[in-house]
């Protein structure tokens, strides 16, 4: 597009917008240095300076620059526009602005816009016991956590959908734009519905560096760039330059004419959606130069470009010209608040940056209108009589979900690839996969609008769910389990946003982030050892136990029961792992809610120790897990009918904490009732063995417990065979009891040969004939 | 670039490259159908069919185009060419083309290039006890790992480093183009040096659909998708359609200028690198129809396009036609090998794709030339008497490891911005970063060639690092551990390839992959909760014990002791956890080589139990925890002289599990004797508590054993501040000691008092005053 020349702001306006400017350049740059003397009514002392400077400069100046000019946008259009501040070292902006439009003031009074606010302001920045040098939960007007780069993008798309009086603006750092997560984010644009969703503006800030490095945008050459974007779809926009008047004009002029290219798409004209590269110096307005070595526009402005301020007299004199260069006098009253011109060019209400509700997504939350799951159930006449396809009766359900909420437009699905796959399919009766690129009469389930986003990028679709949820609506994401593994650095992101925004008053509960992982590590028909993970559990459990949820739903009715219990639910991140394929049902309905509701409980019906103590507990979590202990107890009551054995069934995996570790944990009591103090255990669990040993060492009968589960040996087999290879099968669960029950192995040394021959034979005959033998295929529970 | 029309190849070369591609179809549905008749001798019966049919056809017929061609390039030039396939469900393809080649028969005796051969290929494919239907290590001539996407392209250009002749054509998958870590692997072309590394063709493979979904690639207007390759700093050429015989012309035409290009490219002409995009239907060749539904060129094709061969007669008729219409009996002779015709247009020796060394790189690879590390010895007149960084030490030597291997150019650092804040910058003393793209005057360190390569993705630098190691060189990824979660899965297929490789005779070891975690969680300055997630290693762990090795060095010296052993081990995961901070030097340099050759030990100079047993064991893991265990061992020597305190380091993690879990592990016997069987064991872990629980579970005294570690507290904060909020600073060690010890509590009281009111002033004086104690910050082994 070129640079735009024209005198858009007036002389009143221009001298305004650049006053707000310095004010929050002076105000980021007091957040890195200053614990006293906020206003430098006195000359800067040592003392005054913090004893740790921690932060970041760099991109500081620019992302004020950008809040300065959507303010403008904001108070002439009376726009509905939040931001993302993909930079997110940028901390000292994000406060600066919330300050200066007095939405810190509100959530935290004692930072008020007076002299002795603006101390508190600085003090608690990167300051024990004070706030992270990234923009985090804390701020006001954030959904973005700063600090790992990569979500910034997709966050800004999921917060747009269904949104659409909504602009998001989203500024993408360059460094961050190397990354792989926002390499693909920008197709995202192609799933956004030009009317019914919001728009999302994104800002690439070349400012040229990161830590130690240039970045690679910033050194392509500028038709590269130029392809690089309308490559990816959109019509870019350039801002470019240092001298602060041209570039208020630029920017001003530029960001009009993208907000009516904006409306024109929304209107449905056929426009690109616009992007703006914004490129100025990394530091800019900071030192030029620091003991003889360039810093503005360079690296070395990334984090603190004085370091030695209080030992270093030059360096504190030349802090204290820095700060003055803002003129801060001009820029403050008396009090030290900000200066009535100041004020004014800050919108009202909440449609100050740091208020727009939709960046605290709570205040908006619905509560989802949920039909009776039960209307789904599957008849259990007896434990194991009929069988389905767990997450194909869940798909009705969610199909059901989606046509009750679809007026409220409040819940989606995301998933890489794989609704189809995963079963859930019967949503596509009442919505589509929404898609905005080319569509052909042979394509099934694709539309302009609809309710289920698909891309081939965990990532893309983690951060779009993250974004819909952080402004206040529900969703779920759909994922084969072993590469869910792929966002679990995102994971980590939003559990670390939820333990800490749980404990801000101000910030209301959200949705919670459900997972639903299927195509799972016994099921992997179509794949090989690639495909088997089940560490995904172990990965999220060492979280704050208060945002961790995971369930492991033996059958239909138990995953019906346990969606819905998710989607109600605040705040947590929930975990459902359950199966795709044909499984018996095991649980009528009520039972089923029964059992979910206690999370643990013996399966009577399927136990043999009617009378006291039983001699060994079989038990399990997981539906696999589930299926080979009931067999392997058929065999035992087949087999040793004397033997009393019970069965206890575990749905929610963290009632096995105790109650002193996690808000779901059984009391030891509870613990010692289902499993005994002194009596062999057997635990067939669905992943890792070694997590239900984490989560039970503290138990008095840890000691009896032995876990089966996954310990990496597969590959493309049938299900029977993979159960073999990792020794969880209901025949090696037999012998386990032979082995483990106190004076059982002398009587039934025979027995155990017979079992140990089934194996093999079980073995032999699926290598010769590729698949399972009948018996095991076909077996239902006998009794 | 337009269609090509020229007909480059001849009546005979047409032909035979047709019927390469026949054969190499025919051989592929062969696999995902047959278990018998492989060469339709009699009518086709469902006993000739597998059970379950289970792969993936729609890629297939596309790589086998690929694979033809790219056999006329290698004959036509005598080029080394080596293959990536990212669609790496096309596993039938890749061993099609093994078995035509004779790669196959040599890695696989009874896979010979006969009847009975055809027959045992055709039946291992997706069966139990076989191979799996992805591109997996057991495929002749592949580095990758089909099945999670995103990788390919970084592995491609990770194998071309260093290696100048050679040519990795790469294909890329529509699907997989998506993905974040592909989006973004596109920009390694710009580290590229064009004479003294490899080229990459990048081949991107639009056949239009992934499992149940068009792709994006796909469906945007040629001039968009054309504008994002240019953009990525590609020239793009395309090769399009459906019929055979122009398609072959278009693609021998379209290779033999690109070939042109990259070589003048290579001799330095400022051109940029082709990409190829080849736009085939998906299922090419495929049943057109099935069930009245469209098959060929849609996503029906993208596993098995006619399901119910074995139920459906129809269905059954349907595969024999399909079968037949590649003529078979043109293809393989009467013993069922490739007719001569056939093998003629097949490369010879090492030229064949199967069986190019640099895809097994352990028959390249040379042992580093390692220079004495003991040189850079910190001196230790007394434990703690002196202090350094270790990170920084590390770097000196590393520098010197470079120089010593320049001429090999067979080792390399990868890490996304990092280096420099890591403190290894010495390195740049004798190298630079690798950069390509522009220059400037003011840039440090940047070169066109240079052995340090960083761009701000992880997946990125773990994807070079991998194609560098499975070709046959040495490296080392440093990285931000809480960061390093953005490679986790990337890690899990790295370590499932290393347990099938090791367990493959023809593959030879390759150099380990070496993590240097540093910027801990302990010492995040700059940084808040959002840095701060020790896990990597709770997720490594899960992984097969036989490649899997933790170590956590509690100081410099013993940081170079297992540096230096990593980088001479094979075919492992290393993982080195280690600060950068300034630290006590522990160990003099004879000693912690002694201490990292046992894993683990006794200090006995930080140690009072000298006679008998000890009243308490105090263990401790990692930089942090080890500085806060002698902290409180000298405070309980000061303040409770009599009692018996054992210190115990343990530097490999694995030691810590029984050694029939693990190859490192101890006996209980060596542990009994470090922990004793009965006596409280504190023990200060680095990372999340319960994995020292995970590991030790089955040992006699864990019942005794209490872990401090990281529990998810923390901000940005100072280090002393840090561990009080996880409770593992050494007053909180020493009320432990208090606490646990029998007996002990009585007559303590007053001293647990002040332990309690220390730490409170401790808190209280930070969060006052912004950092730490001095008696903390410069706290050293008294003794």
């Amino acid at each position: 597009m070129g640079e735009r020349t024209g005198t858009v702001l007036d002389t009143g306006e221009l001298r305004d917008i650049d006053a707000y400017w310095r004010a929050a350049n002076y105000l980021s740059a007091g957040q890195i240095y200053l614990l006293d003397n906020p206003l430098l009514r006195e000359p800067l002392r040592a003392e005054h300076i913090k004893p740790r400077l921690l932060g970041h400069w760099g991109t500081t100046p620019g992302l004020n620059f950008v809040c300065a000019h959507l303010n403008r946008i904001i108070q002439r259009r009376d726009a509905n526009v939040m931001y993302v501040l993909g930079p997110g070292h940028g901390g000292p902006a994000a406060w600066a602005n919330a300050w200066l439009e007095g939405t810190c003031s509100e959530a935290y009074p004692h930072i008020d816009r007076d002299e002795r606010g603006m101390r508190a302001l600085f003090r608690q920045f990167s300051f024990p016991g004070g706030v992270p040098s990234h923009v985090s939960p804390e701020v006001p007007g954030s959904i973005h956590e700063g600090g790992e780069l990569g979500y910034a993008l997709a966050h800004a798309f999921g917060a747009a959908l269904d949104n659409p009086d909504l602009l998001v603006a989203c500024v993408i750092g360059d460094g961050e734009a190397e990354t792989g997560p926002l390499a693909t984010s920008w197709h995202a644009a192609k799933f956004l519905h030009p009317r019914r969703d919001g728009a999302v503006l994104p800002i690439l800030h070349l400012n040229g560096y990161k830590i130690a490095n240039p970045t690679l945008l910033a050194r392509i050459p500028h038709e590269e760039l130029d392809a690089l974007l309308r490559g990816y779809g959109y019509l870019p926009y350039y801002v470019e330059g240092h001298e602060p008047e041209a570039m208020h004009q630029v920017m001003a002029a530029t960001l009009d004419e993208i907000v009516d290219v904006i409306g024109a798409v929304k209107r449905g004209e056929r426009k690109r959606w616009p992007v703006l590269v914004l490129r100025t110096p990394k530091g800019w307005t900071g030192p030029a130069e620091v003991d003889g070595m360039a810093v503005e526009g360079t690296w070395r402005s990334h984090q603190v470009p004085l370091p030695a301020v209080r030992e270093n007299p030059e360096h504190l004199a030349a802090l204290q010209a820095w700060l003055r260069s803002y003129r801060p006098e001009e820029l403050f009253d008396a009090d030290g608040g900000p200066v009535e011109s100041l004020r004014a060019r800050v919108p009202s209400g909440p449609r100050r940056l740091g208020a727009n509700p939709h960046a605290n997504g709570g205040l908006l939350l619905r509560q989802l209108d949920l039909p009776d799951f039960r209307e789904h159930a599957a008849e259990v006449a007896k434990p194991g009589g009929s069988a389905s396809e767990p997450t194909r009766v869940l798909g009705r359900w969610l199909r059901d979900v989606l046509a009750a909420n679809d007026d409220a437009a409040n819940f989606r699905l995301f998933g890489p690839d794989e609704t189809a796959s995963n079963r859930l399919d019967a949503v596509y009766e009442v919505t589509g996969k929404q898609w905005q690129a080319q569509l052909l009469d042979s394509d099934e389930h694709l539309a302009r609008e609809g309710r289920v986003i698909e891309m081939l990028s965990e990532h893309v679709c983690q951060g779009l769910l993250e974004g819909y949820l952080l402004t206040g609506r529900h969703g779920l994401f759909s994922c084969y389990e072993a590469f869910i593994h792929i966002v679990d650095s995102m994971f980590n992101q939003h559990a670390k946003w939820l333990k800490t925004s749980r404990r801000l008053d101000w910030r209301r509960p959200i949705a919670s982030l459900n997972y639903l992982l299927t195509s799972h590590v016994w099921r992997q028909d179509h794949n090989g050892f690639s495909h088997q993970d089940p560490g995904f559990i172990d990965h999220a459990v060492n979280k704050k136990a208060e945002v961790i949820r995971v369930y492991l739903p033996p059958d239909t009715n138990t995953l019906l029961s346990v969606a819905d219990h998710c989607l109600r639910s605040r705040d947590y991140v929930n975990i459902i792992v359950a199966g795709k394929n044909q499984l018996p049902d095991w649980l009528p309905m009520e039972e089923a809610v029964l059992h979910c509701a206690r999370g643990a409980g013996i399966w009577e019906w399927a136990s043999t120790d009617t009378e006291g103590e039983p001699d060994v507990v079989l038990a399990c979590a997981g539906d696999a897990p589930t299926l080979e202990v009931l067999a392997a107890a058929a065999w035992l009551r087949d087999h040793l009918p004397g033997l009393k054995v019970r069965v206890v069934n575990v749905v929610d995996l963290m009632r096995l904490q105790p109650d002193t570790e996690h808000p779901h944990g059984m009391t030891d009591r509870e613990f010692d009732a289902l499993f005994t103090t002194d009596k062999p255990v057997l635990f067939a669990y669905h992943g890792y063995p070694w997590l239900i040993h984490r989560l039970t060492y503290r138990r008095a009968n840890h000691d009896n417990l032995h876990v089966r589960g996954y310990k990496e040996e597969g590959t493309t087999t049938t299900p029977f065979d993979m159960l073999v290879m990792n020794d969880m099968d209901r025949f090696r669960l037999c012998i386990d009891v032979l082995d483990r029950v106190p004076g059982l192995g002398v009587t039934t040394a025979r027995l155990r040969q017979q079992l140990v021959d089934t194996r093999a034979r079980h073995h032999a005959w699926i290598r010769e004939h590729g698949e399972d033998l009948p018996e095991v295929r076909d077996w239902s529970w006998p009794y």
